[in-house]
């Protein structure tokens, strides 16, 4: 099956959904940061088909999102770029928005702490400069310099 | 085309990607946020067939991201609520990292300022309770109580 590629157009958004807005891609990106290297584990853990798994794996590998190595032991191991862990927020923001709207009857499901002390991170946001967090309707384009589609 | 639901799946990224992964869905809502509300505007914008676009716009709208009004003209305008306001950051996320990742050789795109004062905001990140921006390795999980997929 062939999509149409968002990638001619001149957004940031769409060039992003060019690299991870296929099925399953963000869902592949979401174990790669809670640890999963092998291809194995990520068939077990999602359920999905081994060729759609190893087309998406190869994508990602080709975009630079993550590295392909070969493990001492001989098989191979997927781990995430600087330029993958750049997409934590997306994923972040994601996944609060999710424990927003479409929450667990049973509580909270994964949580998210700052490393060095252990406590959650804020709900994603925007930042202003200096530092007050943001709502929705408190951001607006600043103006838009090479912005057009197409 | 039927897809699997990830709707099953007890994790509050797959609940999100159940409603915004479909192709365009994400681009929709970029221009909903941009200020489009009529379908003929969208249809022009994304170049997008009919069919596909009434099919993702009407999804929103059942999802509670998009109000559909009548305008006082009689042609339906499509408006988004606080819920789908609060994608925001998922879609700040991803225009960021496009900015970093794929940047436009002819300099930035969009930018997103403070209402307030007309400054950019922060680059997308996690944020300490205490307002830190923290990088993607300073962010860990912090337990899963009711965290299993299926």
């Amino acid at each position: 099956m062939k999509y149409k590629s968002f990638e001619h157009m001149n957004c940031s958004l769409a060039q992003t959904l060019d690299v991870i807005g296929e099925r399953w891609t963000l869902l592949i990106l979401r174990d790669a940061f809670l640890g999963t290297q092998r291809f194995s584990d990520f068939e077990r853990s999602l359920g999905i088909a081994k060729n759609i798994l190893a087309s998406r794996l190869a994508r990602l590998v080709a975009e630079g999102v993550l590295d392909k190595r070969k493990h001492e032991h001989g098989h191979a191991e997927y781990v995430l770029t600087d330029k993958g862990l750049d997409l934590q927020p997306v994923l972040l923001s994601m996944t609060h928005w999710g424990d927003k709207h479409r929450p667990d009857p049973h509580g909270v499901r994964l949580t998210f702490v700052d490393r060095r002390d252990g406590q959650p991170i804020r709900p994603m946001s925007a930042v202003a400069a200096d530092g007050r967090p943001l709502a929705p309707r408190e951001v607006t384009v600043g103006g838009r310099p090479g912005g057009q589609d197409r």
